[in-house]
């Protein structure tokens, strides 16, 4: 099972709207196809958009003839795809990447295409490494015997690794310990119950699912909450998928620690705190209907937003690929990030 | 739109679980009938099924025409009755009040079908009561222009009167008090956004449907949040909706006020604190599947407790059909129970 794979004429992704039922396979042939499976989460993880955005660029650079027009055509597609979706802070700076390339004026067309999809392999291998390196820094945290609460999926479903939070449990398990991970499933779209729950059940990890109301009622049996990030302010507030807030505000009254596991690339050095991170509202019928099946009334109103920002006050460390940052977070941050 | 009805030889009761698509009524003609939908939450809320409970043995005792076995059998009735659903207070001290007379043996044997439905409809009567009183009691601490927060449904579908939790929200508006509900949609049977939001909407009450895990998401937007009880310890302690202790947690964090809005006949006084309450523990179907579709993969452990408590240090205060119930709760319970 591989998240994402390059195919030159097509970028190869796994349908994750279709799983746990299906494993099925999608080749997006241009940055529009790209462009609908973000949209549609199709394909998801705030690590893997950012990837799947770049070869977009790719794909739509090998593609157009047109040479003359070529560099104002892949800045249109950039541009769209930059604004697919507004939280994860990777689809920014990946695709800021990719523009480099376009608008350097010494680089020929012809070249383009090559240069944008060795960037976006580049880009991928990054990611890749940055699962790898929190895996290792992120399982020194974790004992035999823990029992371990993830939110959403921040796993290889996310990433075009092995995943961020979900990473440090498949290190962990490696290294020989023995962990059980209570999944949330993550209304409405129920990433933890489709993606999460299917991942580690793959890796053969124990998984106990719940639903998102019930984290009061099992954080006294849990030891540690891990969870990924979509975006991390300069004083380490976090946007996460919705219900991170509300789990982290709990877990903190149980007096259970809650890493935070992401690449430095989740980092925004421009967002001063988590009020200047852009949240991404999605449709009420995500949460109205199930299927084709509605389930609310008509005539009433639905707030949906798709992330929610938990304070830098409530996470215990934030595990990146250089190492576990820790509170005060505004100068760990600074540091890290040599600002 | 009433939530119970007597017609002596059937208890005509609304299918639950076909709201809000369908308002579609149901006739039980046996206790085993009740039962069932007691069961299959066809009927519920704790005072509700109190109440159902005792019709059901009244239709019991008019359906036998064997006389010499009635109180026999009935007794059998009244025990499969009390353990459909174990967390409610109610099913065990409405059947105690109508075994009371099963077991009187200056009763005949022909006066009992008619006791008991008199019986039955005495407490329907108490509970419609206690409905008024608490929506009374609650309105006066709700203010015009409040945003108020409630949970599952604790209204006219979980009782045979106004509600509970719903019923201070019915009053407050006929009081002329403008207010807007924030419903969580309640996982896993998603009684918020099914019944919540429809009996609301029906009312002309503003409406906005959340997801459970949003409450730390809206709750610095909110006043005060309203919810039911199942059973209520001696110390406050407060079974309800698996979900309440997160959202009371969260509540506190953002430090607004949470009312817990039940009739006296809530409070169990045999059970000390919330830890001798039982929880009913549910079918792993109703996560891992929505409607026909399986979204959970199979080979996971799924957890789902239907209930869980809400500690009394997390509870403002408990609006019951005496007044208001303010901490200490320990003293306040003991005065209000007269122990």
């Amino acid at each position: 099972m591989k998240s994402i794979q390059w195919l030159k004429k097509s970028l190869r992704i796994i349908d994750q709207t279709r799983l746990p039922g299906r494993l099925q396979y999608l080749d997006c042939k241009s940055s529009q196809d790209v462009y609908n499976a973000i949209l549609t989460l199709q394909v998801r993880g705030a690590p893997l958009i950012g990837v799947a955005a770049t070869y977009g660029v790719a794909l739509e650079a090998g593609r157009r003839k047109n040479r003359a027009r070529l560099r104002t055509h892949l800045n249109t597609a950039i541009e769209k795809l930059a604004h697919a979706r507004p939280t994860a802070v990777n689809l920014g700076w990946a695709l800021a990447r990719i523009k480099k390339l376009v608008d350097d004026p010494s680089i020929k067309e012809d070249l383009l295409p090559g240069l944008i999809a060795r960037e976006a392999a580049k880009i991928e291998q990054e990611e890749t490494e940055a699962c790898r390196a929190i895996g290792r820094f992120g399982a020194q945290l974790i004992n035999d015997g823990d029992r371990i609460l993830t939110y959403c999926n921040a796993g290889k479903l996310a990433t075009p690794g092995i995943g961020t939070a979900l990473g440090i449990l498949y290190t962990a398990q490696a290294e020989g310990k023995k962990i059980t991970v209570f999944v949330c499933e993550t209304r409405p779209l129920l990433q933890g119950a489709r993606l999460t729950a299917f991942e580690l059940k793959t890796a053969k990890i124990p998984v106990m699912l719940i639903a998102d109301n019930m984290v009061a009622a099992v954080l006294p049996e849990i030891n540690k909450v891990v969870v990924g990030a979509d975006r991390i302010a300069r004083n380490g507030d976090t946007a996460n998928k919705i219900g991170t807030r509300t789990l982290a505000i709990t877990a903190r009254y149980f007096k259970v620690p809650i890493y935070v596991a992401a690449p430095v690339s989740t980092f925004d050095p421009t967002k001063r705190t988590g009020i200047d991170i852009p949240i991404e509202y999605r449709a009420c019928s995500e949460l109205s209907c199930i299927g084709n099946k509605q389930i609310a009334p008509n005539g009433i109103t639905i707030f949906n937003p798709a992330f929610d920002i938990t304070p830098a006050s409530l996470i215990t460390a934030i595990v990146t690929d250089r190492g576990v940052v820790k509170p005060p977070f505004r100068d760990s941050i600074r540091r890290l990030l040599k600002l």
